[in-house]
């Protein structure tokens, strides 16, 4: 059986990558398909290509596990190819009735099946929205997302990140220029 | 009793019929109140004016259900006139507890009551942010929500129904020509 | 509209007895039932004679109030003389789910609509089972159910009633008689 | 992949087999296992065999499902043979929340993956106590479960269901009769 | 221990004011901080001076409560002289789930404890959002904040709470001027 | 502030133990008692002696933690002696509303305020109920509860665990008798 793994990835999390891992030992082939809609460009961090390039990094050791992106209805993505069923992960209850409503809709409008699988607990408070605040505060994300992920966002945050460097270094009491200035003392 | 439904309404859906027609049996009177509030103009898909117009003719079969709108706070509208409770569907456990706050609220800052009816689990998973989403992808919406909201979205989106059934028509082998022009051969 | 209200009310709470009072102003007769089953007697504080005389006490004031009791499916009582709806009170999400569940199944087998109504979010945290528990113990449980409930608990825990207040008197300094012997000092 | 469909089935009910139906296509075989508990047994209405047998009989037609029975822990019966995943059903929220703590603990004593799918919404409302609750008043049932778990109900049940369709036999004006004796009239 | 109580605060309720009064019972000292973004400033009603000001004059009168804001991470304020553990109010599931999820993520990227009280049943409908709301209609929401941020409502309101009270006025049968009126007839 | 944690404790989690060291941090003592009801004592594995031990033995190592026990409503308990603040564990939204409810109620009755921390992720599927369902199949629950919890377990159900060794052993290929074996030939 082959499986969609459809999201906005804005970026990939490490829990996306801990459902796309074990999805990956139970489906032949998972593809990771950006969902995008042209009239929504502007309300991410991420241009789709920089999503796609992250998510091909991210994901490039899982042999079964493809990349793809589509502008429209995913049961009329699903509808091409035989794409096989949904994947979505689960997280908590709020994510739950959302993912079942969405999935009540695409088995009837398009006679898709979804099926779902847990990510692991300690990435049960990670979400990309979350990553993304923490990271605009040049906050450390690298556990939360992986290392792909991780260099967009630092990238992207630059000017906070540096500022940030600089500020911890300028308060940090600076030991080896203390030392070589008591040894320059008579 | 008499009782006041009110919502957005943008557009009425299957959902908010089956409720509509449920709480006619129960009630004396029934009226669908489109609530608007000018600052928020922009945010919906139809005019308050073209709501109205579905939901008069969504409605007309049932004799003792009335279509009004309100500019303000539901208490205010409330205290006109002796119109009775409230009446509000409830699906999923996320619509109930914002349900359930807004009813509290409702109840003590204009001592009006709420009654609460059960959405069909059919249209559990119907919402018009879910039937607009669609919509605008060209997607098969018509069991989602009564005609006169179907003909209204489908103008709203006429260029991409149209573009999506020339699609439709061009990828199909066309059978009918085919066989005429084979017909045609000596 | 005429309202059935169900229920085991072992013993009525002030919670059902706020949705009670509320709804009696909304339908034309509301008839609290208590739902018994000869096979689970046994898990039940008080008899079903018991609780029905409780009902009856504390309902009296209510004028389009009635008291009843069925052993068998709510959708059969509902059957007989043109009942009306179900009505339901609503606390928490936990309540929501199992009552949408019944509700679900009522509409299903017997064409019976369920009507749901709020109780004040003061009695949000009130249930007989928990009243049940407090009452074991000899606690005061005075404002949570009405006068005939709290009279009956008092009665079928009337040792540890007693042994608590005996309990509460020695470990209180007499001041009376304190005051007496000071009274009688030169 | 092969999956695992664990349960108690006392009985089956319509939404378990909906789920089992969409897993049989996704799955290259589904096993339906119920799981017992020497313990527990006096706690449930059917025997393991009986539950066995009709398991059978309502899953006869789906070629690559199979039944069968296991007491002990679920990860124990995983490991042998590689059963693959396990399968289970998603309805309410409540559901999902014990779900997920079964799945997570299973993921860590057992690493054993779960694969969640929905029932239809139609099937949200009925559970295997529910039916066991109606059956054991005469109620009608046999659209909650499959054609094997109805009959069984009817056997186990048969006096409750004789009595009521005496009762109703009696209740309704036997106008043939009627018509007999006014015509065996002078 | 000494608590620190962070939120946006636009403006402080009395569901707010209630976990405030209660903390300060529990913990040495309880600062309220405003959390705020230089990029979200426009989505507040309040200025970050305005709602401190209000916070200020609201809780002058707990002697261990402080007042401070902060722009950036919450973990980084935390970091700062030892702010001790993170305090949130709860009320209904929609906000504990989220509460979770930031509370884990504040454990994780900051090693700092979030503790949480819960605000009084009477204040679980209560949120600064439906305050802002019901006062842009003119809404009487003096119950539901304290004093200052009633008034600060009212100010900002002040053209619409002025309308409304014009209208109430005219609507009135004015009997004092109509008393007047007819001690001028002869 | 102190502290108390109350719970029945059959036996103690890793989860409890979670909570318990974080608030032993907030709290200046937490003291952790084990609520017991002389009526429901058949219903629990452990006996109030054995759950004393065991949560004895657990938390030897927290300076500031101290364990008790109490037959009555934590409520009366609470008043004795100035305890403080009740401390309790949060994992899932089932969880909560229970919590909420006794929370809401202790609030009421005693005017006992309730204190929430989390548990860790990691521990949010772990509960007494689900670990000694797995003690009773002999399943490994050594990273769910502490050793002192573990070794209790082990005993109390040593026959099934000795079962399910030996069958672990004869199921193995025994080397080291072979080793023997061999090394006894000529």
């Amino acid at each position: 059986m082959k499986a969609v793994f459809p999201g906005s990835f804005d970026p990939i999390t490490s829990g996306h990558m801990d459902v796309l891992t074990r999805a990956s030992r139970i489906f032949d082939t998972v593809t990771v398909t950006v969902m995008h809609n042209a009239r929504k460009q502007g309300r991410h961090l991420f241009t789709l290509d920089e999503r796609l390039d992250i998510l091909r990094a991210a994901t490039g050791h899982l042999e079964n596990v493809g990349v793809d992106s589509f502008g429209g209805l995913l049961v009329d993505y699903m509808a091409q190819e035989h794409k096989g069923i949904i994947l979505r992960g689960l997280r908590a209850v709020s994510d739950y009735e959302y993912e079942l409503q969405i999935a009540h809709l695409n088995r009837q409008i398009g006679e898709v099946e979804t099926v779902f699988i847990m990510a692991a607990t300690r990435w049960s408070f990670v979400s990309s929205s979350m990553v993304r605040e923490i990271a605009s505060y040049g906050g450390d994300i690298r556990e939360m997302v992986p290392r792909a992920s991780a260099e967009a966002l630092r990238l992207k945050y630059a000017d906070v990140y540096e500022e940030r460097e600089n500020a911890a270094a300028s308060a940090r009491p600076d030991t080896r220029t203390g030392a070589q200035e008591s040894a320059a003392e008579p």
